[in-house]
């Protein structure tokens, strides 16, 4: 997509998000006009190449504003009426409250319409920034009484553009949703992971993949997070209260696990994450809309582009393949995923070429 | 390293874990003698290659019982029985009670020596193994007072041959440690995971990596876990008391956000979490001896193939690849990973055959 989707962008606040989204619209030759309160801060975004400094006579359509949630109300309030022509967004993690604040505040919220990109990093700051940080995410746009459905399309077109999936979604049921997939996560993450600044050494070298998938995001910076956490609270608390009775049965199972009813308190808060993970959409273990094969190939040069050669020589596309490869291992396996309808015929028709199915 | 090493090893139960073990070692090529009470599942696993049945005559110098958890002491009785030239072992998540169990019954535990390879995936049964599952885990041997220095010795090259890295921890310790790196956060992940069972599906849809990986362990087997938890249940219980106390406190703040003290109440867990990460050693996602490269590529049958070709006749071989592909996406995101030496030319060169280099 070109430039002329968008105009010109201003994007105040260049720290993870602001300067991902500089560099992506960057790279599309948008012209992107970065700010910052803090001058080293942007002096690194513009060098990584995000945007230029901002100048007289700038007149941007859209005015993204990605500054921590407790400022972003005044922020937005202030671009408001520095820029009385653009719309203004912001991609904070709660949405009602800014909004609440600026209607509070009388500011002109015909011209503000909130926006969430799906999209982070457990590192944080302009570094950290990439320009496809937002390829293939939900970019949550929050309509509200006083905006407008071509607002809308102007962001979601920006969305388009960094490559996101723009998802319409008021602020409330946005919180509502992120206090389950994002903010309690996030909490308990932390609370597993403060399990560990006691435990001894012995404990801590014997963690694998289980622990450190777990615990990933309990590195996030805390300072933002106490921010978003208090934003939203009304709707964590409920995720977590409930967390909690969960965690009550489980304790008095284990406390006597030879208890009748014990067992099955267990096995019911196992089946239960069973069926919350079978919730999540798409990718990443068990997709349901594709079907995974299981190829052994041997650790040579080529081997990997040979095999999706022929696979494109059978007419299959790949939905998504993973290559599994341990150092030192004679073999790689690689996992493609086809839709249901082509699976069973590749199968066979790679065995027949001499592939290792498993 | 050679079959000399170990001799003729027997695998009981040809699950995830006994498969692993018996595929590493046929690749090496350990004569591997395979049961399972499943005639099917014992089929399974000779088919895939990771040995071949019992028959008259065998002579493990080495017995693996990779059996469920609670006929573990059961099973390794009948191994002491029927093999007494035979060093026995099992690689049970719980380590204190098999031996326990085998000493109350009076078996002869002095060649018995327990051991747990801190490897596993989501997924069970043979069709899941892998020779490398067990590629740079530790692998832990818990001597006790009566195995021999010796035993320990010929376990180790057990492990070193599937390429594990054997630490040796008596049964108690070891028990205290999986408690905390690995049922905690099982328990954890499925209580966050459950959450989602009622969530709304415009939640769900907007489930980040976050959220993916600190649920995908609550997609294991709860029949498994049932059994592991009940037999460590002593260990878990301390630690997840303590989580409780942390969240309860976490709750309090969540209820009020403004009253003295929540802010710093909510900054605490999230920087406990900080710390406890930190104490995770090594790292995933980061592999220092590779560097990645993020290449985007059209969604089209045969791009990968032909970046993957196009990268082989640059003389580089891949260390590991990722495809990332969103369903709707026009374009998808591959990861490839290569020394770091050959990470800059290649950049380069794809760039001059027009590949967009991210």
């Amino acid at each position: 997509m070109s430039a002329r989707t968008t105009g010109q962008v201003r994007v105040v606040g260049t720290g993870l998000l602001g300067t991902s989204i500089g560099l992506g619209l960057t790279s599309l030759d948008v012209d992107v006009v970065l700010d910052d309160v803090s001058p080293s801060t942007l002096a690194l975004a513009v060098d990584y190449g995000a945007g230029r400094r901002a100048a007289e006579g700038d007149a941007p359509a859209i005015v993204v504003v990605a500054v921590p949630p407790d400022v972003v109300a005044r922020v937005v309030a202030e671009e408001l009426a520095r820029f009385p022509e653009a719309l203004v967004t912001d991609v904070a993690s709660v949405k009602a409250g800014p909004l609440a604040a600026l209607q509070a505040a009388g500011a002109p919220v015909a011209r503000y319409l909130g926006s969430h990109p799906m999209a982070g990093r457990e590192r944080s700051g302009p570094i950290a920034a990439r320009a496809d940080l937002f390829l293939g995410r939900p970019w949550v746009i929050a309509p509200h009484e006083a905006s407008t459905a071509e607002q809308a399309v102007l962001l979601e077109s920006l969305a388009f553009e960094l490559g996101a999936i723009p998802v319409r979604l008021p602020a409330e049921r946005h919180d509502d949703a992120v206090a389950v997939v994002s903010h309690a996560p996030q909490l308990v993450s932390s609370l597993l992971a403060a399990r560990l600044v006691d435990a001894p050494d012995h404990a801590t070298d014997l963690a694998g993949q289980g622990l450190r998938d777990t615990t990933r995001i309990a590195a996030s910076d805390p300072a933002l997070w106490v921010q978003i956490l208090s934003a939203n609270a009304a709707r964590v608390l409920p995720v977590l209260s409930d967390l909690r009775d969960d965690l009550d049965a489980l304790l008095g199972a284990l406390a006597d696990p030879a208890a009748p009813g014990a067992q099955r308190a267990l096995a019911d808060v196992l089946a239960a994450g069973n069926d919350g993970v079978a919730r999540i959409p798409g990718k990443h273990g068990v997709d349901l809309r594709t079907t995974t094969l299981t190829v052994l190939i041997d650790d040579r040069p080529g081997q990997l582009a040979r095999l999706l050669t022929e696979i494109g020589e059978l007419g299959v596309n790949l939905e998504d393949m993973r290559l599994e490869h341990s150092p030192g291992a004679p073999i790689g396996i690689v996992e493609v995923s086809v839709l249901p309808e082509a699976a069973g015929g590749l199968e066979a028709d790679l065995e027949r070429r001499g592939w290792r199915v498993a």
